[in-house]
C-alpha cells in the first residue's frame, strides 16, 4: 500500500485554472471587434473569414516568444511588458508580408500560476492587441512544475492578419534601393540570455541609473517591443514600400537577407546610427566582440524599409513625421544574397 | 575590467538554430497543399483566405500545450509522439466547433535544444499534420537556459481551421437527447504531473509490463493523443450531431457543461464504460480518490458526441464502422447547466 498522491499533491491547482479564467473575460472582450464570433469558454476561438472588398486575402500567420525576457521582468517586477513585447514581437513579423492583425492567442506557462502576475501579463496583451486592432481571440496557461525552473515562465503568442495578394511584401526589391533603417525602443526580445547571464555574473542593481541616462536599468531592459504598424501604415500612403525586415534574432545579418532576391545584396553602413546606450553598456560591461554584438542584437535598428532610391528622402520624412526616428542605412547592390557591412 | 561573456556561453548557440531550420525544409514541404502561398524562411507563414464554395466561412484558432508529457516522452526517448500529441489536442478543440484543419504552427523551447530530439518531434508534427490535411505553416524554437529545467521542454501548437458559420457546432443541444462516448487513446494529453510524480516517487520502470497487459508502461503512458477528425468526418454524414466535446484537462466534469446550453444538464453514467487499464493502474498506485481521478483524466472517453435520441443507435454504429469503440454514455435532462453523475 503506497501513501496517497493528490493532483494538487503533484504542483496543479486545476480549480485556480478556473478562477482566473473566469475573471478575466470582460478585459479579453475589450479586444473584441466585429470579426470574432465566440463567446468565451468555446474549445476553439471563431473569427470571421470573411474580408469586405478584399479581393484575394491571404492569411499570414506567426508565432514568437519572449525569450528570457520574462527572468528579467519577473526580476524588475515589470510582467505588463511582456503582453505588449509578444503581441508586437508578432505584429511586426505579419507586418513585413504587408498584413494588418486579426487576432491573437496566448500561451503563458509557469512553474506555478501565479494569479497577480497572469493578471499583469494580460492586461499588457489586452492593452496590444487593441492598439494593433487584433482581437485576443484564445490562450492557453500551462503550470508546470519540473518543466520550468521554480519562478520562471514562458509568454508565447500567435497571430494571424490578413493582406491582398498582391499587396504582399517584398515586392521588387532589386539592386540600386535605399535601405532605411527604424529606431529600435531596446533589445525588444532578442539576446535576454546574455543579459540575464551578465547581471547575474556582476549582481547588478537593475534600479541603478547608469552615469549619463535619465532611466533605470530596469526602465531599458524592460522596455517592450516597439510595434511598427502605424508608421507603416502611414508610410504605405506616401512611397511604395518594396519591402520591411523586422530585426530580431540574429541582427541586421541574419534578418535582412530573408527579403532579399537572389543576386541582390543589401550594403549597411553601421555608422549612420549610434547603438541605443543600452547596448554600449550591454557591450562595455560584457566585453563581447563588435561582430557577436550585431549578430545577437538590434542594437537600435528594429526595422529596415527598403524603398527606390527616388523616394527615400519622402519615406525618411514620412516616418519621422509619424514619431520614428529613421535613417538612410544603406543601400541594395547586385551581390550574393546577404548583408555585406561597409565597416567590416 | 570584466571578463569576457558570449552569447555561447550564455547557453544559446544562434548557429545551429540555422542549421536545423535548413534541414527541416523538405519535410515540412510534405504538408503544404494549394492553400499555403510562402516559401520557408519568410517571416510569417502565408494561407489563402479564400475558401471556395463556403458562403459565411468562419475560422476557429486553438492552442495548447502537450504539458509534462514531454517529461515522460524525453525518460522513455519517444519523441515523436508528442508531434502527434500536440497537433491531435488542436485538431480536436478545432473539430468540436464543426471545422476542418487548415495549418498549424508549433512552438518547441527548451533548456538547450538537442537537435536529434527536434528532429523526432518534427517528424511526429509532420505526420499528424499530413494525417488531418493541415499545412505546418510555421514555427518557432526557442533554447532558455535557467527558464528550463536542464534537459526539459515544452512543446506547443496552435491551428486554424475553418467551418460554414450555419455548421458550427453545438446546433441544438437541448434536454433528451443522447450522449455518446468515444474511447481514448489514454492520457492524451492531461494528468502528466501527477503521472511524473508517481514514476519518480516509486522509481518506476517504464519498460516493465504490468500482469495482465500486453504493452509495456511506456507503451500505454506515451501513446498519442488521438485525432477524431476521421470517425467525426464519417459520423456528420449518417446523422446529425448537435455537439461534441473534447475531454481533456478538467475531465467530463469540466469539458461537457462547454458545449450545454443553459438550462440543460449532462446526465453520465460512468458505470457504462471500463477505464482503459493505464487509468486503473494510476488510481492503485497514487491511491487518489476516483472523483479526483475522473476530474483530472478522462479515464478512457476521449470525445463525446451527442444526437438526437432517435439517432443515437445509428450513430453508435457509425462510429464503431469508422474504426472507433463508441457506447451510449448518458443524457441530456432540463437541469442546472452541468454534468450529473448516476453514481455521485
Amino acid at each position: 500500500m503506497t501513501s496517497r498522491l493528490t493532483y494538487r499533491d503533484a504542483g496543479v491547482d486545476i480549480d485556480k485554472k478556473g478562477r482566473i479564467l473566469r475573471d478575466i473575460g470582460p478585459l479579453v472582450r475589450t479586444t473584441f471587434g466585429p470579426g470574432v464570433r465566440h463567446e468565451l469558454g468555446a474549445f476553439g476561438g471563431m473569427f470571421s473569414g470573411q474580408f469586405a472588398g478584399m479581393r484575394h486575402p491571404i492569411l499570414v500567420a506567426s508565432n514568437d516568444g519572449v525569450g528570457t525576457k520574462t527572468r528579467l521582468a519577473l526580476t524588475a517586477g515589470r510582467l505588463k511588458g511582456l503582453g505588449h513585447d509578444i503581441v508586437n514581437h508578432c505584429v511586426n513579423d505579419v507586418l513585413v508580408q504587408g498584413a494588418e492583425p486579426l487576432f491573437f492567442l496566448d500561451y503563458l506557462a509557469a512553474s506555478h500560476l501565479d494569479p497577480s502576475q497572469f493578471e499583469d501579463v494580460l492586461t499588457g496583451l489586452v492593452e496590444a492587441c487593441r492598439a494593433a486592432g487584433a482581437a485576443l481571440l484564445g490562450g492557453e496557461t500551462a503550470e508546470m512544475p519540473g518543466t520550468y525552473v521554480p519562478g520562471e515562465m514562458d509568454l508565447v503568442g500567435f497571430l494571424v492578419g490578413v493582406v491582398e495578394a498582391d499587396e504582399v511584401w517584398p515586392r521588387g526589391i532589386a539592386a540600386g534601393q535605399a535601405l532605411i533603417g527604424v529606431r529600435s525602443d531596446g533589445l525588444h526580445t532578442n539576446g535576454y540570455s546574455l543579459v540575464n547571464r551578465l547581471i547575474e555574473r556582476d549582481a547588478i542593481d537593475l534600479s541603478t541609473t547608469p552615469d549619463g541616462w535619465s532611466e533605470t536599468l530596469a526602465d531599458a531592459l524592460c522596455r517592450p517591443h516597439r510595434s511598427y504598424l502605424a508608421p507603416i501604415r502611414a508610410l504605405r500612403t506616401r512611397v511604395t514600400i518594396r519591402g520591411l525586415a523586422h530585426i530580431t534574432g540574429g541582427g541586421l545579418e541574419d534578418n535582412v537577407p530573408r527579403v532579399l532576391p537572389e543576386g541582390v545584396e543589401a550594403v549597411v553602413d553601421r555608422s549612420s546610427f549610434e547603438p541605443n546606450p543600452v547596448f554600449r553598456w550591454i557591450v562595455e560591461r560584457t566585453g563581447i566582440e563588435a561582430a557577436e554584438a550585431y549578430h545577437v542584437f538590434n542594437m537600435g535598428c528594429g526595422l529596415v524599409v527598403v524603398v527606390d532610391e527616388s523616394e527615400a528622402d519622402t519615406a525618411i520624412a514620412a516616418l519621422r513625421e509619424a514619431g520614428e526616428d529613421a535613417w538612410r542605412l544603406g543601400h541594395t547592390a547586385s551581390g550574393p544574397r546577404a548583408v555585406r557591412f561597409l565597416d567590416a
